[in-house]
């Protein structure tokens, strides 16, 4: 089975539908993780940008870390992780971005420390999901804050009915999701594109 | 050099030491990741844990998610890690903890669905750092609370002149530190114990 099937099979398997457009897979990737399923997802990725020079995975805390870690292994790059939670101490000197959250209907910022990213950076991103797009924004928006070449964003698994994903395209943003899937219902029912 | 030589190195040329013995390493461990390090690290955590039999990993987010994630790589285990915000979407049947954090003075909980912890577990923690202790504990109830076996616990930077290492240890729990750093001071220097 290729990753892809792989990935789409366990989302069969275990994903649960929830109110609010939630498709919860808490079982292999945002709360337990299924770090062998996260590797070979790396090295899908790892192919799709084979040759684009990247130098830098840059994603968001805390379930895109996971991900970007084992892509970043593959990919033999450092991951940089944003943080969005004030506690963190990053000390002043940051690029930083407001992200509407989609999930918990409240805003906030991710924040970069400017010593990890500048202008010789090629960068990708890569994240779990991808839904209204705006974490993804906020992460392309630090990109160009510090002067770095986006080469693409990297996506476990994109929620193509909430139109992030071709959003974030119409902009020139290269997106390339794992999985997307068109339609869901709260029978469990999940219907991805082909 | 070896592993351990190699996170020593990087600490004592990259790390900061900044007042309210906060040892800053962002460089390679909690903002940016060097995930080679992290792979070569577990490496080491799975070598002194082999033959017990561990399942499964736990951790904490955010910056425990890459080291345990790369140590579940190399020892072909599933990682759980514990929410402590309440934005996270856990569902109602949770094992909870309160831990007090030192860095930040003040207290969380952390949580862990009961789906993906139970008494056919048995348990390595893995953290970044370990000082006073408390997010260890809090974890350890967690294993507890679950009847699962705690096998043991596994840290990449251990402050040992907080004291939470060994007040860990005197209650029976087995932690490895990669490193123990056992005085460090705001001039940037480090003494690690052999």
């Amino acid at each position: 089975m290729s990753e892809i099937e792989l990935l789409k099979n366990r989302i069969l398997t275990e994903g649960q539908v929830l109110p609010g457009n939630i498709l919860k897979v808490d079982s292999f990737l945002n709360h337990q993780i299924d770090v062998k399923l996260l590797y070979e997802m790396g090295k899908e990725i790892a192919a799709r940008f084979k040759g684009t020079g990247i130098n830098k995975i840059l994603t968001v805390e805390a379930s895109g870390i996971a991900v970007a870690s084992l892509c970043g292994l593959v990919m033999e790059v450092p991951v940089l992780f944003a943080k969005k939670h004030q506690t963190s101490n990053l000390g002043g000197d940051v690029y930083s971005a407001t992200v509407e959250s989609y999930t918990h209907g409240r805003t906030y910022d991710v924040r970069v420390s400017k010593k990890y990213l500048g202008s010789a950076d090629r960068v990708l991103i890569v994240d779990d999901f991808l839904a209204n797009g705006r974490a993804l924004l906020g992460l392309a928006n630090i990109v160009e804050q510090a002067g770095a070449e986006l080469v693409g964003a990297a996506i476990a698994i994109e929620k193509g009915f909430q139109g992030g994903g071709d959003m974030v395209r119409s902009k020139g943003i290269r997106v390339e999701s794992l999985v997307i899937v068109d339609k869901m219902d709260d029978k469990g029912n999940i219907i991805f594109r082909e």
